[in-house]
């Protein structure tokens, strides 16, 4: 498979920050003031299922555990959660979430919990900034 | 890393039936009215997040992938559902749901929306029976 004809569904544009790209993912950061929250989304078309990757799945979860590992590292959380859930934007998509046990929702999933609240800017940035040299990551994609 | 020292937590054990053991996971099933519900458990001691199984995550990547196309197949659901949270069980398990547009909580996700309600018994034994021969299962683990 290939990223020709692949583009990032309209609604991750739009509720999330672009951080760049990984060999397969795009990776995206949401902007939760409770949660440091990344979203790992494959640049091949027509991906709705994880099987739906065929041999490249494998490459996923390699994005997957280096995503989570910095994520950890970075934020010093007490555990990270992952899912790919899809049933509202079908487009496949992983999320990378970073919980700890003084937050808001634990051990609550954050899927599902109603509407988030955006943070501070200059500490979002900041998140961003960090990952981005974390996961040497270039934004000009 | 072996399968030397490690056991089934007891939560998990409680909390859902067996149907037995693919190369890494043990395979278990959540009895809930409403979605079929598999569970993957990596039969590795001391691991909690995906990144701990070091090389092995792209072999539980496969598992979740062969895992979620049998129940696509055999539910005819309309997505599948994958998560690793871990928040209150940290054994790492991978929950791998079959959604349909028509279920009670769709699109909403199943963990952390309260208690479930068991299902019809026979109705869960079919399931188990089908999953169990449609992945060459053995119970006897």
């Amino acid at each position: 498979m290939a990223e020709a004809g692949w583009t990032l569904h309209p609604q991750l544009e739009h509720d999330a920050a672009l951080l760049g790209d990984l060999a397969l993912c795009r990776v995206l950061a949401m902007d939760d003031a409770d949660t440091p929250w990344l979203i790992l989304v494959p640049r091949r078309p027509g991906v709705t299922e994880l099987f739906d990757l065929g041999d490249e799945a494998g490459a996923l979860m390699g994005e997957i555990a280096q995503i989570a590992r910095v994520l950890k590292d970075v934020t010093r959380c007490d555990k990270i959660n992952v899912a790919a859930i899809g049933n509202v934007v079908s487009q496949l998509h992983v999320h990378v979430v970073a919980r700890r046990k003084d937050d808001a929702l634990w051990p609550k999933p954050v899927w599902g919990a109603g509407s988030r609240r955006a943070g501070d800017a200059a500490r979002f940035a900041t998140f961003i900034a960090t990952m981005r040299s974390r996961l040497a990551l270039n934004a000009a994609c």
